[in-house]
């Protein structure tokens, strides 16, 4: 079974990505630890700790804010704990422990721990798990502790979220006096799995299986729960209940296609790949495999969003990915991230992180802005920001990033993500060491050290060096990424390395002796159509370097990006521009846009629009609207030669 | 000032509307007549009279359905009222009295007039204008009656209505001890000119001005409204309200463009316009006639579909014309075309008639199907059904059209707008007879008679008679339509009639010895094309033929019409098709198809889609949907030649 490189092993010293991952540190943790404490004066207050004193007993008040701002204290502990684990840091380290500590004193005897109906609701407790949310924020505090745990090697968040563990086991499960239900949003699944994977106790994977094996089997429990309580909710919307929102439509097994919900789907998945792997369940890993397969074969952006209704952040049909009022949520593309990392590692098939690494490269990193102070929850193609209006059906396209939700999943989603990013570079089986992204890093410990030197994701050039003690031993499995061109390994000496493929990977055949091996792949700026199904897409061409998705924006093309059209019988061409946006390789292509012309005046008019001649320049998707805001398109218009 | 021809002088025997005015007779009234009484088996309940015989105390129970249910009886009696008027019914005309004398025994003492807040809420009357809907109800019952008593003489409905009329010149007004406010959903204001008109009590038309002056002017009445409520309503979709969705967030004659709620929006300007001309307020007529620009000539579809967001049935901004998720409601464009019909008799600026014809022929017609037991409330110009799905963005948009829905607006409009669309067709001012229309009809009493026979909506070419007493004395002028090229008017020999033009209209200068004069002009098939500020019809083009735009459907084209690209280097051939949707000019027109090819497996990838040759049929829009459901669209994507 793999292995998980910990994250003190793993030192980034890429030039794409390390400034993104300083700001966690730097900027998003400080932010977000005045949000939780309601210091920021022009921000929302979050009310997040100010309802645990009150749990605690030692605030008055109410509780305020959603029924799970809880989550946003259990992120935020997540996010400091993989940061604490790469940068020690005794302030920040005093401050995780102080909130332990509160989060403690919260906690009910029995082991209860949601603040919302600790204050509010006692009785209520796990009533409406269609909606009330105690599972999922459970599910939180428990990645949190396990990840603090594994960070500082601290244990006392650990045993509080065991206390909450060992009291969801007797809760849920097949007796007669348990609870059959499961969470209304997944997410408790998997970090059980991660709480016995730290633990040993077998009894929190079996409530993890317990809840992915009932789940859509039977009478569904939230419409049956929804009858008890009389319809009443916490929710207006939720008021038709349709149960694949939350994937209870049939049993997991038997599910085909993703459906629901984007973010509560993959976070599922994640558990199922999960279980799959510790029980050996073929007919789960079928329907990961299958689920996978429809998602990003059919329901996916080109920029790895997922999510094409605005309305209830969820899946449509196949096919059916408009550009300018999807969703796409920055946490669904975190999940799927997740759930395609743990696919390679349970399948050593490196195509699951060719998406893993598209979702990095676009509909993750694009969820924050350069400075690190801004974030998009939603992330369109394809924006006018003058129909991006509140109280129409575009209310939830926000031309512009925001500085911190009431709702504030992403933000610290995104921390999180970013402070883990080690985990997506490389892991190991036993001496066997698989690298999925080409990101520069020292890795150290595996046993063994690695030196990763890349130039990615504007020159397909990495050198990898084995070293220190064990180095000699590691064999070396590297992705072999889908849109490399030409994949070489060679030494030092220019001379070739042998490789062979196994799913994806090149298994170096030599030993260390040629370090450093260096990787040398082409991937220039090409154009990139999407299948003839895709009806928001036909007649559309986009660019993409590697990983990278490119789009074009208003402030260097002018505004109304939906009259323009690219004349694809001229090949991209690139251009290093190391003062634009931090640095980026930027595309310039030939094309033609829509002369105002006699129609001007009119709305409609006998009289067509005539073309005239526009070079445009692209730019990284990841990297939009961190300049003059305005228009923005991923798709253009493509000029068909008849 | 201009005299309305009343529906009794009208004989349709047009070819092409008869057919759809015979359904509101034959079909749509009987039909709804059960609706009322909740008589169809498998419709949800309308509780519309049981709600009356509650508050007349003479049935148990409560209140059901919704806050402005009694509409749909009112809106009943005044396509009854039409009906009636053109073809007498003494068995209809029985069920219409026993109706109008429920509703006098439901009305309260002091004439209150409102089963909602009869039964379930008396004390809250008139305490929630802004979502309770009572003014928008009693203007749909003044109308009514306005209508019933022109029809049958009686006045039984117009003492009630007058009664309610009295007791709101009574409540609302400046004095201290009346009521500030305004209506949520705008109607009151026209059904009050209406009764001033046809009672000659002033009153009404002072309350009408009282009730347009007011609006927007200072504090916003519904904010403060909902706040001394304490935030409670009817509609939760309505707790972030906005007072530009109900045309309050400033002085009307301060409004440049057009604003919220389409329906609402509409029929407010339709008042407006009334009162400009019967106060001859300029600034009013001016505020008319930008909204109108603003409205027709920025935020209208090619269809003459308005409301660009599903979400609240609103305005959106300039040129924001979505095809797929608009929603254009059939009510909408029927106050639109009542809107230009008064502008037109206002101004006699034939040009507001093109609207008016382009709504007829178009989002009009198309929301009944062809047997009339169906509808569409929402008009979209882009159609692909697996997308249309419900608990999503698009979940307003049907794919094809609904039986009768809960909110049973648009079928009882559609059906006193085809009852009375005689009134569209003619109206005079003195001797003069301006023809608006060229529907066949036979017209009498004006005094003389006049007989249109007319080719239209497949030829221009139209015959106009004039006869009987005065008919001699008769002045015709004749819109020239602006899509009409080389309009022409001959006699019977052959020989040039001379004419004039008075802002598009023809104004025949020589005497009736010509009779009948023979109208010709060319429409052919042709195509249109958008501003190029309309994002969503960038690189498209659209078929008109006169006032008729077409569309594909996928049961003529196959399906994937998004794919789909006419040649417009080659014109649309026409061919006269009587077999086809009960007689239509179907259009022809070379394109190319996008071929799957390649792509077909993957979702993305650097592979050009071929292209395919086809020969794409177009029908008209307003019979879309009347064979095989399936994938529609109006706009086209043109290949360019470069």
């Amino acid at each position: 079974m793999f292995q998980e490189i910990p994250l003190r092993n793993t030192k980034i010293t890429d030039e794409f990505w390390k400034p993104s991952i300083d700001l966690v540190r730097e900027s998003i943790i400080p932010y977000q630890w005045k949000i939780l404490n309601d210091l920021v004066k022009d921000a929302e207050p979050s009310h997040c700790l100010h309802n645990f004193k009150v749990a605690a007993r030692e605030e008055e008040g109410d509780f305020m804010g959603a029924v799970f701002q809880d989550t946003d204290v259990a992120k935020w502990l997540e996010a400091v704990a993989y940061t604490l684990e790469a940068f020690p840091d005794e302030e920040l380290e005093r401050l995780a422990d102080e909130t332990i500590a509160l989060i403690g004193r919260a906690q009910q005897e029995d082991g209860y721990l949601d603040t919302y109906f600790i204050i509010k609701e006692p009785e209520g407790r796990f009533k409406n798990l269609q909606e009330g949310h105690e599972l999922y924020t459970a599910g939180h505090m428990i990645e949190a502790a396990v990840a603090y745990y594994q960070a500082t090697g601290k244990d006392e968040f650990l045993k509080i979220v065991c206390k909450t563990a060992d009291l969801l086991c007797d809760t849920f499960g097949p007796e007669a006096d348990q609870i059959h239900g499961y969470p209304g949003h997944q997410e408790i699944e998997l970090a059980l799995v991660r709480l016995y994977r730290v633990t040993g106790r077998r009894q929190y994977l079996e409530l993890a299986k317990y809840f992915i094996d009932i789940r859509g089997v039977g009478a569904n429990y939230f419409l049956e729960e929804q009858k008890k309580r009389g319809g009443r909710g916490i929710f207006p919307e939720f008021s038709g209940y349709d149960p694949a929102y939350s994937q209870s439509h049939m049993p997991v097994r038997d599910q085909k296609t993703a459906e629901g919900h984007a973010v509560r789907a993959v976070y599922m998945y994640c558990a199922m790949a999960d279980l799959a792997l510790e029980y050996g369940d073929e007919a789960l890993m079928d329907a990961c495999k299958t689920l996978w397969d429809n998602m990003t074969g059919k329901r996916m952006y080109l920029t790895g969003g997922i999510g094409s209704s605005g309305i209830l952040e969820r899946f449509t049909t196949d096919y059916d990915l408009p550009n300018d009022r999807n969703y796409s949520e920055t946490c669904a593309s975190i999940g799927l991230a997740l759930f395609g990392s743990r696919m390679a590692r349970i399948t050593k098939d490196a195509s699951y992180m060719d998406t893993v690494e598209l979702e990095l490269y676009n509909n993750i990193l694009a969820g924050i802005a350069m400075d690190g102070k801004s974030f998009f929850y939603v992330n369109p193609l394809e924006v006018w920001p003058d129909n991006c209006m509140n109280r129409t059906s575009m209310e939830h396209v926000k031309p512009v990033r925001q500085k911190w939700f009431g709702v504030a999943c992403c933000p610290p989603n995104i921390a999180r993500t970013l402070a883990s990013l080690g985990h997506y570079i490389a892991f190991r089986e036993d001496k066997r060491v698989y690298v999925n992204l080409y990101v520069s890093a020292v890795i150290d410990g595996i046993p063994g050290s690695l030196k990763i030197e890349s130039q990615m994701p504007w020159k397909g050039r990495c050198e990898i060096t084995r070293g220190g003690e064990g180095g000699k031993e590691m064999e070396l499995a590297l992705r072999i990424p889908a849109y490399a061109e030409g994949f070489a390994v060679t030494g030092r000496d220019g001379r070739p390395v042998r490789w062979h493929e196994e799913t994806g990977y090149a298994i170096l055949d030599e030993d260390s002796g040629s370090d450093p091996v260096i990787l040398t792949w082409n991937m220039p700026a090409a154009y990139v159509w999407a299948n003839p199904m895709v009806r928001a897409d036909a007649g559309r061409v986009a660019i993409k370097k590697g990983p990278v998705v490119y789009c074009l924006e208003e402030t260097d093309n002018g505004a109304n990006l939906a009259g323009v059209f690219a004349d694809t019988s001229q090949p991209p061409a690139e251009t290093w521009e190391p003062d634009l946006l931090g640095g980026v390789v930027s595309v310039s292509v030939h094309g033609k846009r829509l002369a105002a012309g006699a129609l001007q005046k009119k709305l409609y008019a006998a009289e067509r629009p005539q073309l005239e001649d526009i070079s445009l320049k692209a730019v990284p998707y990841a990297r939009w609207c961190n300049r003059t805001p305005g228009e923005m398109t991923v798709w253009m218009k493509e000029l068909y030669y008849v």
